[in-house]
C-alpha cells in the first residue's frame, strides 16, 4: 500500500492527553484518534493491527472447537434481572431506554444472553460440550477511562462461554481454552504468563489471568524461575514458615516514647531496628465487623485474602474514628497488647517473631520486646499478606520473583452460577434435567494491541511483533531519482504479489522524516532504497528491533522477505 | 464441519413471529434468534453468510481505493448538535446519557464523526480524494421493527464517506462507488438494479439505490427493457405526453346523481366508463397550504413529487375536515369546477383528457363531460403521479416495466451539507480554505443476506447463491453402514483440504430429516452417499437450485467441486 493513500497522521510531539507509552505511541503513529473519553476511532493502520489479533484469536478458537456467533450490543434488562446483575452491576453498566421506554444496557459481557440462547435451543446431553464465542464491540462506562486502548469505554473483546454436562467436562473445556489462549498469545509474539487469579465471589475452582509482561503493567504477579508457579499477587498463596532453629531469650517488655513517630519506617529508624523486627497492627472493616491484622513491618496486608478469610465481600482499612474508638489512640500506634473487644488476626510470617516492636494503643508510644502468649494471647494465624520477591513458592519450587503485567485474557470456571439463576438445563441420558456447568473466557482484543506496545517499544516508537504488525515491511525510497523510484515500484508490486504486506512511503519527504515515521509506526522491517547503495547494486534490509542491516540484491528481496515472514 | 458440532436449531414449523420469507427461513434454518424486538443473535450458520457478504464488500471497497477505519458505536451529542441533527433526527436516534450525564447516541450513520475526523486530520488538497469506510454494527430505533433482518434495530452496515476537492472529483468518487457496488452485488450472485432515487431535502445532484429484485420487495421500481433507465417509482420522471391526433367534440357538461358512490372504481362502474376517463381530485396539505391535485382515475398521486414542486418537506392527504371546508362536500366528491380559494394542480396525463368525469363538490354528485377552459380554468400541469407499467421512459428508450425490489445499497452525493455545517475545509493549491465536497455510500450487510433469501428460495427453503452460501456442499450420508461412513469421512477431509466448505451431516437421523434440513439451509450442492449408489461405485452430486443430480465416482468429487466453486 502507498503511504500517501492512507490516512496516517503521525505526530512529532507527544500529545498532552496520553498517560502511558501505548496511548502516546498509538496517537503519535496515527493509529487511533479520540472521539470522546475512552472512545476512539481506529484509523487504517491501527485497524490493521486489530484485524491481525482478531484473526489469530478466531483461528485458535475455531481450532479449539468453539463456534463463532454474534450477539447484539443492546441487551434487554429482563435477562439481567434474572441473574440479579441489573441491580448488582454498578454504573459501569450503561443503561438506556428505547423509544418504548423498555430498559436495555450496552453489553459489557454476555453471560445472560448466551445462557438464554442455551436454555432455548439446547436440549440434550448429546449436544454437549458446546462453546460459543464472539468477537464484538463492548461497552463499560468506566468512571475514569484512561490509558487509551488500555482502559477504554468502548472496546473490542473476544468472549467465549462453554457449557458442559459435568465438572470433569467443564474442566476439560477450561483446559482447552487455557491451551488456546497460550497458543494465541504465543502466536501474537508476546511474552506473557498465565497466572492463578482470584475467583472472588463468583467462586468456582479455577481462574487464570493471561498477563503480558511489561514494566508499565498495572498488575503485579509472582512466579518461580522454574515456572511451575505463577499467580496474581492478590491471589498468590503463602505457606506458614517453619520455626527458626535458633533458640532465643525473652527480653523484658518495655514501653518507649515515640513522639510523632507513626509509620513503620519512622519507628524502625527511631528505634534503630530493621522494619522486619516491627509488627504492624492495622484495623480493617468488613461489613459490621472490625478486626486487627498483624503483619511484619516490611509486609503489606492483602485485603482480598482478609475478606476471603472473613467471608466478606470486601475489607477496607478502618477510618481514623474507628481506630481511635477501638484502640484509644490515633492512627499509627495500634498494637495487640491490651486490645479489647476486637478480633486479632496475624499473618503467618509474624508467628515466629520474638522480642518485636508493636504500638502501645497510646499516642506517641510503642512497646519493644513484645512476645506472644507472655504479653498477649496468640492470635489466629493465616495467609494475610501480599507476596514479595524472595518469598517461598507454595509449590516448593524455589523463591518467588515479581513482575509487572497487563491482563489481556481471563479464563474462568463459572460452575452453575448463571445456569442456576436462569434455569439453563439439559436432559441427561436418563431424561433428567441437569444444570449446565459453565465457563467463560475473555480476551481484550484492543487491549492486546496496546499491551504489545507496552512490551515492545523504544524511544523512537513501536516495535511490533511480526505476527500482529500492520505491515511486514516499510519500503523507504530515500531519493526521487528515477532508478530508485522505478525499483520501489517494482519491489512494491513483487512483494505484494508474493503476499508480503508492504507500506511504501511514496511521499515527497526527506529521508529523516521517512525514517522517523517508519521507526514510530514500528513496522518490523525497513527496506531502504538509496542512490549510493543502488549504485553498488544493493538495497538495505533493516530490522526495526535490532537495528541490524543487511545488504541484498534487489532480486533477493522477495525470497528473503518470505523466508522471514513464513518463519 | 460437522453438523453435530454446530448449533443449527432447525424448526419444522413456521414460527409465528415471522412476517416475510427471509425472516421465516432464517429462523427455521437456525441462522438467527431474536433477543428483543428487531435485535438478533446470529448463530454460526447465519454468521457465516454475513462474513461472506462482508468479505466481498471489503475486497471491492479496497479495490476502489477506499480506506477501512472503525468508528465508535457511541457517538457524542456535540457533533450531532453542530449539524442540527441532534434535534432534527426523530426517535430513531437512540439517545442516552453516560454516568457523567453527557449526551450520546448509538450511531445510526456516521457523517458527523467522519467529518470531525476529516477536519482535524486532513489539511491539504494533496491528501484528496479520500474515501473512508467501515463495516460496523449500527442502531436505529425503528418504531416498528419487523421482517427479521430486513428492518431490524441493530444491524450491520458498510458505510463509506468520500471527500473531494471539487464537484468533478466528487462525481468521480461517486462513480467509483457506483461501480464498486455493481461489482459487489454481482459477486454476491444477486439479481439487482441500480435505480435513480430521490435526493430529498439533502439535495445534491445524484443518488442511486441498489435494489435486489424480489416479488416480496417493499419498494417499487420502474425500468426499461433496454436497461438505460431505472428508477424508484417515487423518483421516476414522467414527461408530458404529446396531444392526441384524433379530433373530438365537446359534449355538454352534465351533473349526475351518484348516491354513495365515492371511489374511482365505484364511479367508473356506476357511470359505465373506464377509470381512465375519470379525473380524481385529491386535496393535499403541505405546511400551511392546501392544494387540489388532479390525476387520471387509474393513476396515483406521488406525494414526494408534489412536495418537491411545492418546496415543502412533505405533502400529506388532507383530513376530511379540511376537504369538507374547502369543497363543501365529504371526501369522494371533490372536483375542479367551481372550486374557490385553493390552488389546483394537475398531472401531465390529465392535460389531453376531454369529456371526463369529475366530482361536483356536492355530496353524491359528479359531473360528466367536463372539459378544461370551458368548465374550469386550465391548472398548472406537472409530473405529479407514480409511474406505472407501460408509461414512456423519460429517456425515450421504450415503455417502462415495473418490478418490486429491496433496497440493499444507496450511494449519495452530499455536496457540502456536512462540511459546511462542521467547517471541514482543506487548503487548495493557492493556500485558500475550501469546503470538502462529500459523498456517502451505504450497504446493508445483514439486509443483503435477507434480500438474497427473498430472491432465492422455494417451498422447501433457502437457495443460497454460491458466493454467499454458508457452505458450498452439504455431505449427506444416508445410511450408518461402515462403507458410507468411511467414505463420508474421507470426502469431508479431502474437500476441506481442497478449500471447499463442507457441512457434513453426521447426525444419526433419517434420510428424510437430513434432506429436509439440507433443503432448508439452502447449501447450493448436496453430496448424497447411499448404500445403493455406492454399490454401483458412485455418489450423487445434486444442485439445490435445479434439482439436477449427477453421478460421480468418489475420486471425481474434489475435482468436480473445485471446478464449480472456482467458476
Amino acid at each position: 500500500m502507498r503511504f500517501s493513500q492512507l490516512l496516517i497522521p503521525t505526530l512529532r510531539e507527544d500529545p498532552g492527553e496520553a498517560e502511558t507509552v501505548s496511548h502516546r505511541l498509538l496517537l503519535r503513529a496515527g493509529m487511533i484518534r479520540k472521539v470522546a473519553a475512552g472512545i476512539y476511532t481506529y484509523l487504517p493502520v491501527g485497524l490493521r493491527v486489530l484485524r491481525r489479533v482478531e484473526q489469530i484469536v478466531r483461528e485458535e478458537m475455531d481450532r479449539a472447537g468453539a463456534q463463532e456467533v454474534l450477539m447484539p450490543i443492546a441487551s434487554p434488562a429482563e435477562l439481567w434481572r434474572e441473574t440479579g446483575r441489573w441491580d448488582f452491576y454498578g454504573k459501569e453498566l450503561l443503561r438506556f431506554k428505547d423509544r418504548h421506554e423498555r430498559d436495555f444496557c450496552l453489553g459489557p459481557t454476555h453471560e445472560e444472553v448466551i445462557t438464554d440462547l442455551f436454555r432455548r435451543e439446547v436440549r440434550s446431553y448429546r449436544q454437549l460440550p458446546a462453546n460459543f464465542y464472539q468477537i464484538q464491540t463492548k461497552f463499560r462506562d468506566e468512571i475514569r477511562p484512561r490509558f487509551g486502548l488500555m482502559r477504554g469505554r468502548e472496546f473490542i473483546m473476544k468472549d467465549a462461554y462453554s457449557f458442559d454436562r459435568d465438572e470433569s467436562g467443564a474442566r476439560l473445556s477450561y483446559q482447552k481454552m487455557y491451551d488456546a489462549y497460550t497458543r494465541i498469545f504465543t502466536r501474537c509474539g508476546l511474552t506473557f504468563r498465565a497466572v492463578e487469579a482470584d475467583t472472588g465471589l463468583i467462586g468456582g475452582t479455577s481462574s487464570h489471568e493471561f498477563m503480558v509482561l511489561a514494566e508499565t503493567g498495572e498488575e503485579t504477579i509472582v512466579y518461580t524461575e522454574a515456572g511451575q508457579y505463577a499467580a496474581n499477587v492478590e491471589r498468590a498463596e503463602l505457606l506458614p514458615e517453619p520455626p527458626p532453629a535458633t533458640p532465643f531469650d525473652y527480653a523484658a517488655l518495655q514501653s518507649v516514647p515515640t513522639p510523632g513517630v507513626s509509620t513503620i519506617e519512622q519507628v524502625a529508624k527511631y528505634l534503630k531496628v530493621a522494619p522486619k523486627r516491627v509488627v504492624k497492627t492495622l484495623l480493617y472493616t468488613a461489613g459490621d465487623t472490625t478486626v486487627a491484622v498483624l503483619v511484619r513491618g516490611d509486609h503489606d496486608v492483602n485485603p482480598i485474602k482478609l475478606a476471603r478469610l472473613l467471608g466478606a465481600v470486601e475489607a477496607t482499612l478502618a477510618t481514623p474514628d474507628v481506630v481511635l474508638a477501638a484502640t484509644g489512640a490515633p492512627v499509627g500506634f495500634a498494637g495487640p497488647i491490651g486490645l479489647k473487644g476486637i478480633t486479632v488476626l496475624a499473618d503467618h510470617a509474624v508467628a515466629h517473631m520474638r522480642n518485636f516492636v508493636v504500638g502501645a494503643n497510646q499516642a506517641d508510644t510503642h512497646y519493644v520486646n513484645a512476645n506472644f502468649d507472655r504479653d498477649f494471647p496468640s492470635p489466629r494465624f493465616a495467609d494475610l499478606r501480599n507476596a514479595k520477591a524472595g518469598d517461598a513458592s507454595p509449590r516448593g519450587d524455589g523463591p518467588l520473583k515479581v513482575a509487572k503485567g497487563i491482563e489481556v485474557g481471563h479464563v474462568f470456571m463459572l460452575g452453575t452460577k448463571y445456569s442456576k439463576a436462569m434455569n439453563a438445563v439439559f436432559l441427561d441420558p436418563q431424561g433428567h434435567e441437569q444444570l449446565a456447568i459453565m465457563g467463560c473466557y475473555g480476551i481484550g482484543v484492543s487491549r492486546t494491541a496496546a499491551a504489545a506496545i507496552e512490551q515492545n517499544h523504544d524511544a523512537k516508537g513501536i516495535i511490533w511483533p511480526l505476527p500482529i504488525a500492520p505491515f511486514h515491511v516499510q519500503l523507504l525510497p530515500l531519493s526521487p531519482s528515477p532508478s530508485v523510484l522505478q525499483l520501489a515500484d517494482r519491489l512494491h508490486e513483487a512483494l505484494t504479489d508474493a503476499g508480503v504486506d508492504v507500506l511504501w512511503d511514496d511521499r515527497d519527504e526527506r529521508a529523516g522524516v521517512k525514517f522517523n515515521d517508519a521507526d514510530l509506526l514500528g513496522t518490523p522491517f525497513q527496506l531502504v532504497l538509496g542512490d549510493k547503495s543502488l549504485a553498488q547494486g544493493v538495497v538495505e534490509w533493516k530490522s526495526r528491533k535490532t537495528g541490524e542491516t543487511i545488504k541484498l540484491a534487489p532480486d533477493q528481496v522477495v525470497t528473503h522477505a518470505l523466508a522471514i515472514i513464513r518463519g
